[in-house]
């Protein structure tokens, strides 16, 4: 088998073996193929594409192409959960505490975060002393004994994704249905959780703009996971505007701490609870999501999921005082308010734009080597369709270098936008994909 | 600039701006753009196409990423000429004395071959003593003195395109007429001549196996060509069978000196005279190319051709016994004749089955290290509409390894194939684009 043959077979719009696609991925991973074959491949699957057939089997070939990690000494059905990125997006802080609240454990490996914002484990890390890193032996006690754990992703999960990944962002060769599908899903698969539930972000701040984008995707991303035979559910969210209030490290684990007290913004308790609601379901504890979405809902207003969550991050060495049972996060030294000038119905709150402004406040990391600002970031205080007045403060900006902040304020204003007539809410669950 | 949004660019179909292809070739060139990033564009320019003005400013690019050659102290109008590729195509060593002997000043660079058979300077090191690189102001005193030089090319033209070949050459992205086209004319231009004849090959020993690909290809380097300012003629000619007899480097030359002695196949000898003619016409020497044919025609029988190239060996260090003016070639220690089993008219001679024998007899480079064996090849006795009886000898295969010769015969006798019916013998002109 020769990698030129194979760049022309997909060239030429012809199906690649399962063979080709497995010595296309070994070879990658082990350095034999080098990185101008490989992103002359990607850029001929990104005009011929992939079956779903191929997918499959890219998606299984980068599955283990890495370790696959073993969690059956885990008693129960382990749900996992994904999200394909968005603004706010802190569910996995409230998700993991009320579904293991519940009963069905959570044994999750998450990763840092390229963008906006950190990921989850930046986020978690921003709880001072929390210890990201376990020996795989007391990440599977702890689960066993608490119901819940969640860790930084070893580099050794689907090697060859981390390298393909590294050299999309390079070649525009990202933007592929089954490229996107076969990264998430080799991660997902070789996580070794017995089920899969997909939040699939669709949106202008998300990858997938359109709901039938997103459909595609959430549908093709069911398919492989099935095929791989792990009961996978896909629920299309919106992302039009940031989720919830908070976008920033410290302040996002501090809106999930308000959300699972019960004083959280409404939008992010509800997506929480149905996400939690079709984790149930995957999970196997209840019969149909809505007796999953009850459930959820009796976790967290009897402070079952907050206490999961304080359990949680005790045990992974967070500090958390005896008394009150209340977490210290770092605060920025300044805040700046951006003050409305005008007058009407928000008709849009651009996630993307607040993105950028919480990136230049320094909450996100530009390339794999930044380091992070763990306090700084954006507190979004309106919603579309909320009657903003003058003087009205639209959103506070957070940070600790003063120079970076204004920076932020210069984008953050650019994300909002007016109109004289009353709009409808977004709704924000779109579809379920099962 | 930022090389990722070029690719993506390229990659959504739009038109890269003259700024964006110098940015791609200059940093390429300097190795400040790695090779996966150019893979990628390279095949987003295959699946989008270059218009003409790309193509153009993408082969200027080319052009000056190396030195770009002054000819202007040498006398005259320089012409150049270059061949697309095919099985024995030895036509330069043949019409450059022709013309030369007319008084066009030949001041040629070429290349080494990788394929079949070497290229022109390897044809012409089979002469023993024979010199191939020459300082710079040798080159041009000689062609001052005695109106022809053929060095090898340095490294330094068109470096860009050195470069990009290589990467195309192992990630299926050679095949696009744009790229094509600015790998030829880049270092045609630099090479400094003031006009340039393109032989275009077309047909199954070709790359441009339909005349309709042939033609564009023609008319896309013609009008490269024009708006560089150089006079530039492109002649469609036929290689669907081996051009001549002989396929192998001393093998060539022996048919060179026979066709200059006015004893070489007709094939060959008209189509020297043919480009001939039109190299004299962008010289102008002619006015048209019939009066350009009767100048050729007059400098080959006269003996004036043939003392012209025997000058032209002696000068650069040919050995040429001095009574008969002869050039004793190396000869191979075997040859093993390929006998006809049918009988039949020669319905096809594959050009490309003879080049692949040739290959393996040891006369041609498989990879750039590879050494090669001057005194091998294959000397084909039959052509496209000949009628052959069981027992003639179709082809003789010469090399100095008889598993190679083995080999070789095995690979030849699938090139001959036979029809019952007398078949047109095929035209060798297709078209002139001028």
């Amino acid at each position: 088998m020769n990698m030129n043959d194979i760049i022309f077979k997909k060239r030429q719009g012809n199906v690649l073996t399962r063979k080709e696609i497995e010595f296309f991925i070994s070879g990658y991973t082990k350095g034999e193929i080098p990185d101008y074959q490989a992103s002359a491949l990607l850029m001929a699957i990104f005009f011929q594409k992939m079956t779903d057939e191929e997918t499959f089997y890219f998606t299984d070939a980068m599955q283990h192409s890495g370790d696959v990690i073993d969690l059956s000494s885990i008693k129960g059905i382990k749900v996992d959960k994904h999200s394909t990125g968005g603004v706010g997006d802190k569910t996995t802080l409230i998700v993991a505490p009320i579904v293991a609240a519940c009963g069905v454990p959570i044994a999750k490996m998450s990763g840092r975060g390229l963008g906006f914002t950190g990921g989850t484990i930046d986020k978690l890390e921003s709880i001072p002393g929390f210890q990201t890193s376990l020996e795989p032996e007391d990440f599977v006690k702890q689960v066993n004994e608490i119901g819940i754990s969640v860790i930084g992703q070893t580099a050794h999960i689907a090697a060859a994704d981390k390298k393909l990944y590294a050299l999309r962002d390079v070649t525009a060769t990202v933007d592929n249905i089954s490229l996107i599908t076969s990264s998430i899903m080799s991660k997902k698969l070789a996580a070794g959780s017995d089920a899969i539930v997909l939040d699939v972000k669709c949106g202008k701040g998300a990858f997938m703009e359109s709901i039938e984008s997103a459909e595609h995707l959430g549908q093709l991303m069911v398919s492989i996971g099935k095929a791989a035979g792990k009961k996978t559910i896909a629920v299309i969210t919106d992302m039009n505007q940031p989720l919830g209030n908070a976008v920033g490290n410290s302040l996002e684990v501090q809106e999930a701490i308000d959300t699972l007290k019960g004083n959280g913004p409404k939008d992010i308790e509800e997506l929480c609870l149905r996400l939690a609601s079709y984790m149930l379901l995957a999970g196997e504890k209840v019969a149909t999501s809505d007796q999953g979405y009850e459930m959820a809902v009796k976790a967290l207003n009897s402070g079952e999921a907050y206490k999961k969550f304080i359990e949680f991050v005790k045990r992974q060495g967070g500090e958390v005082s005896e008394g009150k049972k209340e977490i210290q996060l770092p605060k920025a030294s300044y805040e700046r308010k951006l003050i409305a000038k005008e007058e009407g119905y928000l008709f849009e709150v651009e996630a993307k734009q607040i993105g950028m402004a919480s990136q230049h406040t320094g909450a996100g990391r530009e390339t794999k080597e930044d380091s992070i600002d763990l306090s700084a970031g954006i507190l979004v205080h309106k919603k579309i369709g909320d009657y903003v007045k003058k003087g009205d403060c639209l959103a506070t900006v957070y940070g600790n270098v003063e120079e970076k902040i204004e920076k932020a304020l210069f984008e953050a204003i650019k994300a909002f936008s007016f109109c004289k007539e009353p709009i409808e809410k977004l709704p924000l669950i779109k579809k379920i994909i099962e």
